[in-house]
Formats: C-alpha cells, structure tokens, sequence
C-alpha cells in the first residue's frame, strides 16, 4: 500500500489519541473547572468545515449528557454585517479549528472575549491567532496535520470534546470508556485491506448521500465531506428523519447510501431506516458494530469492538476516511490535491 | 400553463403574504411583547425539513438585528435520548411547523412548556398539537397547503419572522419595507415564463450545488430541498464561504452551480465566488437583481425589484420554486406525488 501524508496521518490516529488522553487531560479538566465555576448554560461554537462537525458532535453530546445548549455561530453574523450577539454571562464561546487561523473564527472568538464571556479554543496549532485571543486553549497534540483533507484532527477534537464531558461530571465510567477508544480505532483501520479491494466498485459513482442519526449524525456530516474532497462524488449528509422529510425522493434502484448505524439509543431509528432503503434496491454501505447488519449490506463495514454510542463517532469516522481516501486512488486522484482546496481557508 | 395544486400554490404567494401582513400583525405583536417583558437572549428553534430553513433565517435575522443568540434543537436529543436542556429563563423556545404535527417537534416544545420557559408556534394548522402546546401562537394564515412540496408556507413562515423582528424595535422603516414584499414576490412570478422555456436545458443534470452566503444561505438550503424533493436531483446547498473549505473540489468544467447573490452585505463575496466559479467554466444559474451578473451566467434569473437584503430571501426563493416544479415537468415527474415523500413526516 502507498505511503503518502494522507494514508499515513489517518493510520496515526490510535496514537494521537492516545497522546489525547494523557498529555491533554489537565489542559481538559482546567476548562472543566472554569465551565462549571461559571455555571455555564450556553455554548457557541465557531467553526467551519471538518471542524463544525466536531461542533455538532458537541451539540449532542453536551446536551444530552449536561443539559447544555449548544449552538453553531453563524460567522457571517460578525464578519459581513458588524453585528454581535448580546451573550450572556453564563455563555461559553468556543473557536474549533485545525489551523487556528480562519479570520471569520478568530474574529468570533476575540468579539466575545472583548464582551467577558468565557471564552475557549480546541485548536491543533497552538501559535494561531485562535490560540492567541481565547482565554483557555486546549492543544490538540495532533501534531502536523499536512494533508488537505482533515483525519486526525477531527478524532482529537472528538476526543478533547468526550474528554470535556467526562470531566465535566467526574463521571469515573464515562472516565474509563475513554481509554477504550484508541485501540477499538486501531481494529477500525484493520478494515484497511478489505476496503482498499472494494474501493472500484464505487468508481462510477456520481453522487450519493451518507445517513445516520443521533450521535453518529457528524459522523455522517464528516464522512459526506471527506467523500467529496477527496473523490469529487456529490455527497450530502443526512439526519434519517431529516432525509425522510423530503431527499428521500431522490432515491431509486441502486441509489448508493452510506449509513452510519451504532448501537445504541439512534439504533432502533436506524435499522428502520436501513430496512426501508433495502426494500427499495438501495445500494446499502454500512458502518456498523452489528454483524448482521453488516451482511445483509451491499458493502458491510463491520466495527469489531462495540464502544458506547457517545463515543462510538470516534471510531465510525474511521472506514469513512479510508473508503475516501482509496476511491480517490481509484479514480486517480491525488488524495494530496484535491482540486482547487488549500488548507488553510481564509474565509472572511 | 399547467393548473395543478402546487403551481397554484407558488402562485398564490404574494395573496397570502399580503394576508399575513394584515391579519398576522397582533398576534405577532403579542408574542413581541413577551420576547421584550421576559428579556429573551436566547432563542431555541425546533423545525425539521423546509421549516428548519425558516430557522436558519431566523438566526441571521435575530441575531443581526437583535443580537439574539439562536440554536437550531437537535429534536432526538429529547425523543431518543430521552435527555432535556436546561433552559434559563432567558430563553424562547419557537416550533415552526406547517402541520404542526410532527410528534418530535411537539415533544421538545412541550418539555420546554414545563420548565416554565417562553414557548411560542409558527404554525399554518392552528388546530394542530404543536399549536396546542405551545404558549403563544403565530398562526400563518396560509390557507391549506396541498403538495408534499412547501412553498407559501415557507415564505409565510420567513414573513412572520420578519414582521416579529421589526416589531421588537418598533421600527417605522423596517415595518414600512414589510409592505413592499407582496409586490416584489408578485414581479418574481414573472420569471416564469422564461424558466418554463429554459427548464429542459437541465434535464439531465444529475447533481447540483446551490450557493449563497448571509441571510440568503437559507435559501440556498429551500432552493436545494426543492430540487431534490421535485427532481430527484442530488443537490446540496453551501455557504459560499463553507463551499470553499472543501466541497469546492467537485467542481470542473460545466459543472452546475446554483448562486443566491442579492445586493447588500454579503454581496461583494458572492460576487467574488461568482467570479471563481465562473473562471472555473461552472455551469452558473443565478438568483440575483443585479442585471450584469444575471448577463453573465448561463442561465440568469433577474429579480426586478430590489429589496432591503434582510427582507430579499422572501423573493429570492421564487425563482427556485419555480425551476424545481418546471424541471420536475419537463422529466416527467408528477410534482404532487414525488417518490416516497407524504404531507406530514412523523418523525420520533
């Protein structure tokens, strides 16, 4: 197998994550500390691309699990019409970047610190400018992150958020579960092989949508995205009860669609939804921990190690990021190049 | 021209806004009041499919204008996980909802009706669930709406949210600029004709992206929803500035691009990405009342009347509306009955 940037950075996430869980733990649990000390009730994430999917990860996982409102800052607000939300003091205001260098997001982050929120940035680059105006900084410790296309870093920042939850309540379980998911990744990239030879079959394919629901929903939002950087296949994402309100139109005989399917709370909902698509010839790519699942697909990417469902997005990413990246050699694309993308954005 | 339920339907929109700016004002007024005694700051927004666009300009719109912080409700944070935000007194939870029927919808706003919270319903059946739950509620007045396909009670729900924004401040200007909607929606019906001619250049498109930035991303976000609910294309909508930090790499030489560019703030910027795209040699159809950029695309769609940009999403959606049920047309689809969808998605 080849041995660019790409393929290299997504094999190393079992490391990364496991440098996560012990060097980013005291950077975790001062934020902890500080989020409860100001009985925080709102959060607003700042974030574009990969990194807003890490947002929606955040919006599930810290309102189910505290209550917490979460909503994703709309940049545009700030940057094209100068104006600012009035946030309240009980708001935490958190910039999610690989680069830490979008002006949109900097800009966001620096508004509500100048306000005297609570402000705080997940960030892979600590000398960015996102690092310099929030007040607490978590490092992702991913290290370099060279490839265009994100891997790495959005694992971290899933991490770095789990890590934040758990901390939040000195939760011991949720603690241990954590140290779970470094190796459960490791078994996910041994569906390298079996990926890499399958890979053809979707060479022709022009579009499709990528479905899941509950937590694993970014999971698909970053699966989609990953997809088309990488392969140019038009991709959408869907909430399956989003899709049932109106995309599911677009589906016929062997429409492809990819569906993200852990167990857990979402399952039910999901195994509906897979049965349906099924029963109207949908060509079914699954990532799922249950086996049968798995085999009634047209290709069944089977998770061997069944982790909770809140922190099952970190491993259901995995087979997404590697079908991406072999369908790009595929087609013969340059997974270093996608057309036209550049990785650090300066969106305004 | 055909007469089925859904052109009459699009048609019947200047009629029903109009309606809406006389007989919706109290109720609106009302629930503006409430906004202003309980001092809201925050605004929890639960909606699914077409309605959850009206959200989308509802946190541009309330958050520009009022520096109000909007979340779009993850409804399966309730109704799988079983989980409930804690809502400060602060906080207005508002359903939007044509049927007002969707179990999921109901269920968070009546979660939220307990905690005691401000909980109001934008809502077309006023003898629905949603609208029995809910403390206030803004009926849309748009007379039954027949198709699958949301189109006036889309631009009804962006009216009312509109006339609630100019109502919070009691602004002369703003409540004036109301006026000139109906008239403005009206002249962009006129565009029909030319779109029924030209729909059939797009026959066989099979995947599109519709662009805008700003106020008019939620539109992009109808626009798209209606292609794929009416023509089965797969179609996604993006901010343009989100479009650049990834998606952009689908694009190559004749590849088709929707762009919502109405002149104001975000103006400049999808001007520029017109300009990229366009060197790019995209196939570009655009929504736009600048008559140059309209000359530069391939296929331009003139809105003649200028309006305030907060107010242009109303008009801008027209055009869209329009070329989804001509394309649905000319491919032979029956636009009441598109594949798998029904009125009323009951989603949990």
């Amino acid at each position: 197998m080849s041995q660019d940037r790409l393929i290299s950075e997504i094999r190393e996430q079992p490391s990364v994550l496991d440098g996560l869980l012990r060097s980013g733990r005291s950077a975790v649990q001062a934020l902890a500390e500080e989020v409860l000390r100001r009985q925080i009730a709102h959060v607003v994430i700042v974030a574009r691309g990969t990194s807003d999917h890490s947002a929606t990860y955040a919006k599930y996982q810290l309102g189910i699990a505290h209550g917490l409102s979460v909503s994703l800052a709309a940049p545009s607000i700030t940057t094209l019409y100068d104006a600012s939300l009035r946030l309240t003091p009980d708001t935490l205001v958190l910039g999610i970047s690989q680069s830490g260098m979008s002006p949109d997001i900097v800009a966001v982050v620096a508004e509500a610190r100048k306000q005297g929120v609570l402000t705080a940035a997940l960030v892979n680059s600590t000398e960015s400018r996102l690092a310099g105006v929030a007040e607490w900084v978590v490092p992702l410790g991913a290290g370099p992150e060279q490839s265009v296309a994100a891997t790495k870093s959005y694992t971290a920042q899933l991490m770095a958020l789990a890590m934040l939850s758990a901390l939040l309540d000195q939760d011991s379980d949720r603690l241990a579960q954590l140290a779970a998911v470094p190796e459960a990744v490791r078994r996910a990239l041994d569906l390298e092989e079996g990926i890499a030879r399958r890979a053809e079959r979707y060479r022709y394919m022009e579009h499709c949508a990528v479905i899941s629901r509950g937590y694993n929903y970014p999971t698909a939002l970053e699966i989609a995205l990953k997809l088309k950087e990488l392969t140019y296949t038009a991709t959408t994402a869907y909430s399956a009860a989003d899709f049932l309100h109106g995309p599911v139109a677009v589906v016929r005989e062997g429409y492809p669609i990819a569906v993200v399917a852990c167990q857990g709370r979402a399952w039910r909902s999901l195994q509906a939804f897979f049965g349906a698509m099924h029963e109207r010839g949908a060509e079914l790519i699954t990532i799922t921990d249950d086996e049968q699942l798995a085999q009634e697909s047209a290709f069944g990417l089977f998770l061997p190690q069944t982790l909770p469902e809140w922190l099952s997005p970190i491993v259901a990413v995995i087979p997404g990021q590697l079908l991406a990246y072999h369908l790009a050699r595929a087609r013969g694309i340059d997974p270093e190049k996608p057309r036209g993308l550049a990785k650090v954005t300066e969106t305004r």
